[in-house]
């Protein structure tokens, strides 16, 4: 079982950035008119063989159900991988210390405030990304292509997650 | 007068890309529980003098009168510049052909569909974000350091945006 905490830049700061509007980062923007909070996660994607920077869209068609149980972790290592929600609701990530195996019992599991979204350090083990209704969508800025940077690994057992 | 007609990625195609869920772009993630749309904006970031790719959000304070009238506009030499709503609303753009002047007879306008983002292609002289309601939120991919990296040109008349 892995009860998933709330999510703080504080407590996510071993595995990547929160992209929140925080107080942090404020400047003025356009005659003030906004308030504008800059560079909110380190992205760090490998160039080569034509690895540039994305932006992409996945939309849930099948949510998962709960409590959700999974067995597997995955990694990127040619990039981070950033999720922002396009139509504000909560998600759950899980994560695991950098390393090259995993501790089921080192897991950290933290849901957003619904408006929060995360940046997964290059090379950070997590659990593949779910939706916990049809329709959610995020906007996801990572490396493309994605050959050669998904890395999959077997926990051992099922890990129930409960959030 | 400068009336805004609905964004496409056709007619945007001079501009810079339209960021959304078309056909064209689909592909299954995660055993089919998502559809994917893949690479949708052309990101070109200077990276000289610590030039990178940064994701940051800008929050409306102060939303414009409407008619909105303008006599400036703005573009960034060091890299492109992508806003994607965050809590779907419509927005609208003006854009001028690629080019060291502007004359105001050749501005289009465009107005997004509630769902579509925009990424502006490097150096595209375009009109200052302008928000219609206070809490609009623009998730914004350009380059930081923002330094040098924006020329305002006067268009030597105020123009009317018909939204």
């Amino acid at each position: 079982m892995l009860n998933a905490e709330p999510l703080s830049a504080k407590a996510f700061a071993p595995y990547g950035d929160v992209i929140e509007t925080s107080k942090n980062s404020m400047a003025a923007m356009n005659e003030a008119r906004f308030e504008r909070f800059d560079d909110l996660a380190k992205i760090n994607v490998d160039g080569s063989n034509d690895g540039h920077v994305a932006i992409s869209i996945a939309v849930a068609k099948v949510p998962v159900e709960l409590p959700y149980r999974f067995e597997l972790v995955e990694r990127h290592p040619l990039g981070s991988q950033a999720f922002i929600p396009l139509n504000e609701f909560a998600f759950t990530v899980v994560v695991a210390p950098f390393g090259e195996s995993v501790d089921a019992a080192d897991l950290r599991a933290f849901t957003t405030n619904g408006r929060q979204g995360i940046n997964y350090r290059r090379g950070v083990w997590h659990m593949p990304l779910i939706a916990t209704e049809a329709g959610q969508e995020f906007l996801i800025v990572d490396r493309a292509p994605s050959i050669d940077n998904v890395q999959v690994l077997a926990l051992g057992q099922a890990i129930t997650l409960i959030i």
